[in-house]
């Protein structure tokens, strides 16, 4: 019998309505003939309440306090669930991360599962029992009570997967798959039937808020075929992310990413010493601001370099600050900065085995005139940074340029 | 240094403002110089909301999901009270049933304590914490979460107050003590310094509504000095609940209860064979209604006996139904029944060694005219049931006939 893993967010759970029509799913799953194991979130808006509580209590609320607070959230689901599907003559068992010995580490509020104990979980399953586990939660070895951070629901449901050896886990959403591209730009973009983990990765940390990025990462290592689907569809297919060689007909290029928070920052004319990008970026990292992209350019001058990087918008105004005083300090000639950019992406495991993939990417882009001024390239990745009144365009050329509509 | 541990109900921490007043509290005392062990409750109306989420979700419940759904009100709180806290500048850790090892049955929704592991807490004590733990629930042999029914923070408090070996249980409330009798009826009621565990055990059954009788039998059990305070006044003293050897004036009498939920039923006219009494109550106890007082006594025709009980007024018509069958079956004469009826009780443990206590009752009552229905005595109390029209007349009288206004 084939075991699966189902989860099912925030928003699945976030009312006793949609809590019933869950478990009516589930239900009508487990007649299909699998032993199911769901993992669930808070009801959605429950753990923005409890943190707007605990900020009013505290005024910078204790991280380990903070996860024995949040964690009575996906208690309240898993409770509620269950219920709902024993109403539905449905029988069923709940766990919290603590019951199934969801072993982290003591990082709270950000803790990494360790391990997983599936021998309670195997018993109920083999009972004829859906086990329904708290996601987002665990302890750590002293006992104490600890979450994953936002998103973490999905980590507990892949790492469950892994610790069960189950057939399939499937990552239930308000989406239902993982698009070749952002469809609010190109409506042709199209539904992937599958991906690969590792292109997967690369979308995931471009900007598609389809699946947290760590669960992917969890996947990848052990292996566990991950499908993400749309909880509001009745018979929904979704998409699977799997191995590389589980891929039947592996595109050349899969997605087009994009990513609409990019600021770029440039130091123009610095003397080409040895330590000159250290120099640049160690201000930069100690006032915690993360570095995406750095390019670094001969400058038209002998003897002097240019040096680009790029930040988060968020971060713009503080980096253009620590920026002129490293310009000062270093002799160089100029700050430019610019936060009206964006990123796009070529994501596609084709490419290590294409050569002129990204000559093709330059080319579409040259025919509609956009100005690419930077470019960093990956193994699986050619992302460019362009002005962000380009970024539809940029898009749609591309999604056309690579076929990516077409099946 | 002294170890206390201290219980604060669902109303003391019923909303962010009284859980920061009680950490208030808490800090003052614990800057006193004690040990401090705080158990709560859930916040005042939470456990309502939820048992009314279950029961729109499912038609009955299932008690272990509900265990685990309720479970999540204190733990709540024990996350608020101990940012609260630490927000004073006062070291606090909180802890749920499950990690401090508060082991009980598996009786799910009243559950017994079984046995709780100290070492944890005794620990966080020795680093100078305030140990923050949630009241009401547990976790089974097998690790289900379990709870010990309404009201059941107050045995965690004595759990926890025998397993520490502490030096005294101090249960807050609304009321700032134990009274001679209830104020309301009796203006000069006076709140007693101490009263032991067995006269409080039979008050509580008798409808003082200031402990849960069962955290009284646990204190007795385990020899732990309870203390009932006030969570509203600022340097309560209350009532101190202890061994009889401890009080140091014993008054013959301690106080006044009376029940106003009582009905009478009696069997006129019942051939007086054995097993009249077994043939009477089984019906009775198998439609799971409670008998309180019974009196059997002969009849002023040969051969025959009139036998009376008290039920709940909520139980009254069912029980008179049961009670017309029954008189049929055993051919008595009638049924005769009374819902009109209160019991008024002298509560004293000097009764034991001191005559004529009961004689000194019922002529009180006589002097007022009050007719006694039915008498019944105990070692250390007795109990008559009255026309409900003289409760306040009899409570009076006799809380002055006894001199209980007077130190």
């Amino acid at each position: 019998m084939a075991l699966i893993v189902q989860k099912y967010g925030g928003t699945s759970v976030g009312s006793l309505a949609r809590i019933q029509t869950v478990a009516q799913k589930i239900k009508t799953f487990k007649e299909g003939g699998a032993q199911l194991v769901v993992s669930v979130s808070a009801m959605s808006g429950e753990t923005s309440r409890m943190i707007k509580l605990a900020k009013e209590i505290q005024d910078v609320p204790s991280l380990r306090e903070m996860d024995v607070l949040l964690t009575t959230g996906e208690q309240v689901t898993i409770a509620l669930l269950s219920m709902a599907l024993q109403q539905l003559g449905c029988d069923a068992i709940s766990y919290t991360g603590a019951q199934v010995q969801i072993i982290t580490d003591s990082k709270h509020g950000k803790a990494r599962i360790k391990s997983i104990d599936g021998h309670r979980i195997r018993s109920r399953l083999d009972e004829g029992k859906v086990v329904v586990v708290a996601g987002f939660q665990g302890i750590d070895e002293f006992g104490h009570i600890t979450t994953l951070g936002r998103g973490g629901s999905d980590t507990t449901a892949v790492a469950l997967a892994a610790a069960l050896n189950a057939d399939e886990c499937q990552i239930y959403t308000d989406v239902d798959g993982v698009y070749t591209t952002d469809p609010n730009i190109e409506p042709k973009a199209r539904k992937m039937r599958s991906v690969s983990y590792e292109e997967m990765l690369e979308m995931a940390s471009l900007g598609s808020k389809v699946l947290q990025i760590r669960s992917v990462e969890f996947a990848s290592k052990y292996q566990v075929p991950l499908r993400v689907l749309s909880s509001m569809i009745d018979k929904p297919i979704g998409t699977l992310i799997t191995r590389e060689e589980n891929i039947m007909e592996q595109a050349i290029i899969s997605g087009i990413t994009h990513n609409k928070d990019e600021a770029k920052l440039s130091l123009i004319g610095v003397p080409d010493k040895p330590g000159i990008a250290y120099k640049i970026l160690s201000p930069i990292s100690e006032a915690n601001i993360e570095v995406d992209m750095i390019v670094q350019s001969v400058s038209a001058r002998e003897g002097l370099t240019n040096f680009a990087f790029t930040v988060h918008r968020n971060d713009f105004n503080k980096a253009q600050a620590i920026l002129q005083s490293t310009c000062k300090k270093l002799s160089a000639i100029a700050v430019q900065s610019d936060d009206k950019v964006v990123k796009v992406s070529l994501v596609g495991i084709g490419m290590r085995s294409h050569a002129g993939i990204a000559t093709q990417m330059f080319g579409a882009l040259d025919k509609e005139n956009i100005n690419i001024q930077m470019i960093a390239t990956s193994e699986i990745k050619i992302s460019v940074v362009i002005d962000e009144k380009y970024l539809e365009l940029a898009v749609r050329s591309l999604h056309n340029a690579f076929g990516l509509d077409k099946e």
